[in-house]
């Protein structure tokens, strides 16, 4: 068997059905074998575009992959190879490489840097594991151990295939098979029934029992198992920012995104008055603990992670997060309950015919029917305006914050899970990094609303510091623009006409982008939250957060109340 | 003095007027700072366009400064940062970071990734210096040794500021004095005199002496040396692919590019009989040789690199580039030479009112006064059409090869030497990368004509390969896309519409974007004759080239001739 053919193998073994990348000669081998083997490329305008598309692909079904060539395409897929580490997606990054034979110190083929293992070293910072294939003998193993570490860990995984190992032929492996049933042979089953006992002892003993629900929800395939544990407990559900929608947040028992004293301020009650917080993959971030001010009791936590279970003061090692998940889900409790609903859904009512306002903005995106839409937001008052929407799914770069993953996001969430239509949320200056992805998407056939806020401005720098000429932007004819790039496109200015913009995009058959004109002094409630914070931070010399890293907790950041 | 008002008094003394970048937090300090400095930012729309317009500037001016937000920022500019180390472009990359004082294993901030450590440790492998300035007592003298650094390797350096130290009181150090000056104390000059007596010697007693100029003369300013030199000795000079342009073009005494069997035949023919060979700052690239078709005599090579000097077999360490060639362009000849013209313009005349061919972009071209622009060249066939041209100011990416290239570069190019007009040739692929940036040039009311060659594909890579559906680019509406951002537009489908569009061009005050229909099959003589040395190549099984790094020289690529 050929490299490349154990290689495509293996990819349609993990329900990989396309790359997405940017030809260029290094990966020219690559690409034949791939067309060989009858997996599609998709061929995107640049490579951070085919990279965060392939992470939203991941991040729906469980690993995507970006295909690109060395150097000049490699290189230019390190930031969003970054975003994936950072929040924990499934991305494999493939890169062709200068042929092994063709190799010296002396020699200088195009592409190349430092040395030939400038790259491989620079992935070997921002990936759970990097490999380059460079032995026939190893090969197939080496391949296995990259895709199975990024399956296992959900943190991209980095292949460099020098051009002449793609078509050399290495010996065959047994099946990969990915997925939970790697786990079942490492679990210690007694140690699994103790974490397993002790946690159901305590959801049992508790009065106002709640589950945080994070990103490890969504990344390690175990909603359905957080959604039977949830209901059999009635326990009200909160998720983190980061991971929203992981929950599905259609769910009656769903009771909003906690963040601090910044975010739901029904969801933070009923997470901070808990006597038993089952937390479900939460990373303890600075967005997601509200800029640190999250106030949860230690004592009260359950922490279940990728690896491990803390409770308390005390940890269980080995642990791993799908397989506890599902053996509470298993349990039942020692007495039925029942939850009691709560009114949470907010509703804005904002003035139609005048100018338009962010929350016209929010109103009209509630009362679009959830269920037919993935929704993908940018960084900046387009997430924080997403955070009031009730969605099952939600995509955005809630921890990295690396501004332009939406539009290329909606590329992957559209091939990735094809029933959904993407509902892209972007400002300007995001859409300006990767706007031009929507040739991608109209190329494809692929059919996204986009709802493009421009304020003319980075208003988020802004409204963090104070007005500045380098916050400024120019407004693009952004309609004329996205009709030039194969989409329909129009332009908004009042909440009448956001309505009726909406009601066309839903008729489109091709990429659909609504300019809407909103005034940078006009924001989110959460960004007027956080603003308000900083500047009383700022005003009381905001001390740092203090971790206590034994035991694991936030204390509270001194002097940062508001 | 504070750290930051160090850091722009030091680059003011490097004559820098202004960085580019995207405004993130953790930079904003930095920015403030910049402002109050006096110096002016300019606002780009996504991280890899800022850094190559900074490496333009670099390319022109000596120095450019890509000024950067941690995270989500800096990783965008690792492609750019790569580039610029792969051709000897002294781009300084300063990025800020979270502060010091919020550090803690445990705490995950925003655009963290694996450690605080890592983004520093990724540019380690693509810079020549790389430092987070983390302790005021030393500041000083990092930010003036990192500096220092890229300006005398001519390769990127790395500055990381953590927020918190950017306006920490630091002490300060003497003033930097860049330039050639520097050397001045280390060069021992009973070495230099050894040197260039023996080079002078071999001068002398060579029938046929020819100056093979690189990237190394652009760099180290030697350029006006060189003309020195090559006039009193009457050679003819040939250069390099990657130094095309470092000796000035409309010079008579240039003889134009080699590429080895490749390139110009008539500077093929110059060089390859020549008895003595002075090259000044050449990267012995695969493209620089012609894919391994150079065949240049070793014993008859006096080659000038960085910090040596190799005659024959023989070798000189710890002279540096400048010296030596300011040494040997103040000697006279020992007889008075005088210099024989050859028409070596080549001249294309192609039919004008048929569909438009290549040729007649290129006689076209010519045809400009050329002392009005700087040609900046992206990936592919603009790039070798504009090898036809005899320009004294000419950027490429000609040896790492990154597409994207050409329309920022024209914004940094249009800054540092305003007096020039940039004229990009960018074809369809590379604009889809970069072309946006076009949006920046309108907002600082610059005025480059962009001439944009739509074949509707990658067509170099289709022509190293076969046609592949992936190679098939969808064609934009370039025309209202470039109008969408602020420029003039039109489209031509012949040479005479071509001519008349290159007038209106002239005359505009905006930015000018002429999108030319050419056919893929149609290609410069350069793209001719690589696709022609492939094909023959791998029908005779094309062996790899064998390097002998001892003697440093290049041996035949066997079977490689055609």
């Amino acid at each position: 068997m050929r490299l490349a053919q154990h290689l495509f193998n293996r990819l349609g073994e993990c329900r990989i059905d396309c790359t997405f990348g940017v030809p260029g000669d290094f990966v020219l081998p690559l690409y034949a074998a791939q067309a060989e083997s009858g997996m599609r490329t998709i061929v995107c305008t640049h490579e951070p575009g085919a990279a965060f598309a392939a992470d939203a692909y991941g991040r729906l079904r469980g690993l995507g992959v970006v295909l690109t060539t060395y150097g000049a395409g490699a290189l230019n897929v390190v930031n969003a190879t970054a975003m994936s580490y950072a929040e924990h997606s499934p991305l494999l990054v493939i890169s062709g490489a200068p042929d092994l034979s063709q190799r010296s110190p002396e020699v200088y083929i195009h592409h190349r840097v430092k040395s030939f293992e400038s790259q491989l070293r620079i992935f070997q910072e921002i990936t759970i594991d990097a490999a380059s294939v460079d032995d026939p003998s190893t090969a197939a193993r080496v391949i296995d151990r990259v895709i199975s570490a990024v399956i296992k860990h959900k943190r991209p995984g980095y292949l460099e295939i020098p051009r002449d190992m793609v078509n050399h032929e290495i010996a065959e492996t047994p099946e990969l098979r990915p997925g939970k049933a790697d786990h079942s042979h490492i679990v210690n089953s007694a140690a699994l029934n103790e974490v397993a006992t002790e946690i159901i002892a305590r959801l049992d003993a508790a009065k106002r029992p709640v589950l945080y629900a994070g990103v490890g929800v969504r990344r390690y395939d175990s909603a359905s198992d957080a959604v039977r544990l949830a209901e059999r407990w009635a326990l009200p559900v909160v998720s983190s920012v980061m991971g929203k929608a992981s929950f599905p947040e259609s769910h009656p028992q769903f009771a909003g995104i906690y963040m601090g004293s910044l975010g739901d301020q029904h969801a933070r009650a009923v997470i901070e008055e808990s006597d038993c917080i089952l937390t479900l993959g939460v990373i303890h971030s600075d967005v997601n603990t509200g800029f640190w001010t999250a106030r949860l009791d230690s004592a009260a936590q359950i922490r279940i992670d990728d690896d491990s279970v803390t409770i308390g003061y005390h940890r269980y090692d080995n642990i791993p997060f799908a397989c506890i998940v599902s053996e509470i889900a298993r349990r039942r409790p020692s007495r039925t309950r029942r939850f009691t609903a709560h009114d949470t859904k907010k509703t804005h009512h904002a003035e139609l015919d005048g100018p338009l306002a962010t929350a016209n903005v929010i109103e009209q995106l509630q009362g679009l029917d959830q269920s037919k839409y993935s929704f993908i937001a940018d960084v900046g008052d387009s997430w924080f305006i997403g955070l009031e929407l009730r969605t099952d799914i939600f995509l955005a770069p809630g921890y990295y914050a690396s501004m332009g993953f939406a539009v290329p996001g909606a590329l992957g969430a559209a091939i990735a899970q094809p029933e959904r239509r993407p509902f892209v949320i972007v400002g300007d200056g995001a859409f300006q990094m990767t706007g031009c992805e929507l040739a991608t998407l109209a190329t494809q056939k692929l059919r996204p609303i986009v709802l493009l806020l421009n304020n003319s401005s980075y208003m988020m720098l802004e409204s963090l510091d104070r007005p500045r000429p380098y916050y400024a932007l120019k407004s693009w004819d952004y309609v004329l623009m996205a009709r030039s790039l194969g989409c329909s496109a129009e332009r908004v200015t009042s909440g009448d006409e956001l309505r009726a913009a909406l009601r066309r995009a839903e008729d489109a058959d091709c990429p659909y982008v609504i300019e809407a004109i909103v005034d940078k002094s006009d924001t989110s409630p959460v960004m007027r939250r956080i603003r308000n914070h900083m500047i009383a931070a700022r005003a009381k010399q905001f001390a740092n957060p203090v971790m206590n890293s034994q035991k694991r907790e936030i204390e509270p950041a001194r002097a940062a109340k508001i």
